[in-house]
């Protein structure tokens, strides 16, 4: 498919991230209140003023009068196609309506971004092999890398939906239960091995009450956002067995501002690897479920410029969004509009793509360069920006930045 | 405290959960709509319609109008005390507003009873030592039965919310990947070891963002529900390593349908046991903090009798509810109103005394005793009932009947 050609001229550059192509859904402030936003190029159609002016209308009632996008999810599928169908109408070259619709832009540079959807629960995954593979070595050995189970299962735990943030949030360096190896016991400080994520975000945009296929998973996801799930790795460490991550996740896990529509990311479909061992027939893909979004991660030091620390790509995983909800769903579990999946750390088969400061430093070990400092885990004013971008033919589809700033600890947790 | 007399005769009797005293809050159908209420004897008292009659009035706004309970706790611990003060008055001997009160009495027999509050996340807590001992010695041996961290952390993992049910709900066996030890890769087939939990929940009735002591946290919670965490032992068994248990427990956690406000087990506090290892200053109490809670339950096979195959009490936990908020916030998690958090399964030291058949059964390698039958874990049409009382001086405090039935699994949960 090639660039769709939008009377918004920025919306033309194959250097945004937002062409009529992509339509991505946010939630911005305009004259002091939060409202549902539409990035195309270098602006924001404002379309809860599309749908008050009687120019957009999909239910029966206003869907976008609150600001997140989750009663237009709730609307299902035919809604979402109807969203962008009208979208492309006014916003495409010639659209009569350009006039009016030109009166609800605003400039995207400075605008205030908020959740886009309001979460409802928070599940992440440990679906990549390389990174799998990375860890299990670190801890486990590399006889041992991988669990007996990871080839058959997309393994997954539940995780804090209170604590997802838009990006641009700065992030509290977290206190927690450290102990390392030789230490008589655990003490309360600061952690010092704090770490960013790389991955993406699956947002399921219907609700199921019983078991679903990879297919039925797949028509529930409304769409994308960059996610960075920021680890606590000492506090992790010591936690972790036998139940799992608990606190070491808890701090904050920063998505993307804009939701990138599934519809939108259907032109870059791409198989999952070849199986080593044959899945289960409830998590044989019908299909092509992952994407080709190229993925990179950028550090930068307070004060200083950007060092881009890895370079890798979505299609990446072993298991898809679609197989992990369907997998989610195999106990009965209900699930809910706004529920977000993340995909597990996006790591590529070579040193320079691996999705965590954890793998690229190998625990430490081997500090990278950044700039002229180098970085085993993230230093205090670091900021880690996330980007994403699927190519097309001359235009690309993207996320926009999924950056955030870590500050220093508190000095007391306690004082108040 | 002695028993606070009412003018409902039922509520005076020894052998009521639901004593002045109590006071335990609920939801329940009411000329077809959905209401809050009180339970007081064996009658529920509508108290949307209290409010609706300017009888009660906690906020400046309705805070009744929706069917459940969050409201009331947004408004905070005053208002939870003026709401008890003033529902004493009306209810007490001798209480001038009799005949009008007496107007909204339903009949509790009978009544349908709905989730008490909207539930906004679920955590699960590993946080009884008896249960700890017991499960670890089961799968990793004696020596290493309590792994190194759980005498320093009350450790704890994220649930799944969305599968919360109240009492009376059936619960349907679940299918998930299952592998036997000996078994060359995992199957997709129904449970064969499904379990229950007894469990104590705590409610969260006050926001946090950021780290609260373990007094604050106490201050925090609204009240208690008695938990049956179900879970799927086999499932669980390949799931678990390395990130938690997921889909083992994401069928179902039923919780009693009704709050036992924390005020109301305040004559019933009572201390941890001592500890073994000193914990870090941020997990010491300032006073009791666990509650003299007898608790048993009962299995009912279908069409058969009950039988109590376990009796004990929640004073036989390590750590807290408070200690386990106050960990939780370590990270600078935020904690949210109507955040649900689970004990832990509570087994006492004995082995009448343990609150899941994993541990009396030992594995399935004892078979218990259930009428004249037997069970090592739940077969269909099993009913399970958790019960807990505190008892005071001629009353006593309790939550109803916790009751769950176990359906067989679908034949084919793919089949539409």
């Amino acid at each position: 498919m090639p660039l769709e050609r939008s009377w918004i001229e920025s919306a033309n550059s194959p250097e945004t991230d937002f062409p009529l192509n992509n339509l991505a859904l946010g939630v911005f402030t305009a004259d002091g209140v939060q409202r549902c936003g539409v990035a195309i190029g270098d602006r924001i159609l404002d379309a809860t003023g599309l749908e008050e002016a009687g120019l957009l209308t999909l239910g029966d009632t206003p869907v976008l009068d609150l600001p997140f996008w989750n009663e237009v999810m709730e609307l299902g599928p035919e809604a979402w196609t109807a969203l962008r169908d009208r979208l492309k109408e006014l916003l495409r070259e010639g659209a009569p309506e350009r006039d009016i619709v030109t009166s609800l832009l605003h400039p995207m540079d400075g605008a205030e971004l908020h959740l886009p959807f309001a979460i409802s629960e928070f599940t992440d995954f440990y679906a990549g092999r390389h990174h799998a593979t990375n860890v299990g070595t670190m801890f486990r050995g590399a006889e041992n890398a991988l669990p007996p189970n990871w080839l058959h299962i997309p393994i997954g735990y539940n995780g804090r939906a209170s604590s997802v943030v838009v990006a641009g949030t700065d992030i509290r360096r977290p206190w927690g239960q450290l102990k390392g190896p030789n230490d008589p016991g655990p003490r309360f400080a600061p952690s010092a091995r704090f770490d960013l994520e790389l991955e993406l975000g699956a947002i399921v945009g219907q609700a199921s009450d019983g078991t679903v296929t990879v297919a039925e998973a797949d028509a529930m996801i409304f769409g994308y956002v960059l996610l960075n799930d920021w680890s606590a790795r000492d506090i992790q460490a010591w936690e972790y067995q036998p139940l799992g991550p608990f606190q070491a996740k808890a701090t904050a896990t920063t998505i993307s501002p804009w939701i990138v529509m599934r519809a939108a990311l259907e032109p870059f479909r791409c198989a999952s690897p070849a199986r080593e061992v044959a899945l289960l027939p409830y998590l044989e893909e019908p299909g092509p479920m992952l994407y080709d979004i190229a993925l990179e991660v950028d550090l930068t030091p307070e004060g200083a410029s950007p060092t881009t620390i890895a370079r890798t790509n979505y299609r990446e995983m072993y298991y898809s969004s679609a197989q992990q909800l369907a997998h989610h769903t195999t106990s009965g579990c209900p699930m809910n509009v706004g529920d977000l999946l993340g995909s597990g750390t996006i790591s590529g088969p070579t040193k320079d793509s691996r999705g965590s400061l954890l793998e690229l430093s190998w625990g430490g070990k081997e500090p990278i360069p950044v700039g002229n400092q180098t970085r085993s885990f993230l230093e205090d004013g670091d900021t880690i920006t996330l980007r994403g971008t699927a190519q097309g033919d001359g235009y690309r589809i993207g996320f926009g930045p999924c950056a955030g700033k870590l500050l220093p600890a508190l000095a007391d947790p306690y004082a108040r």
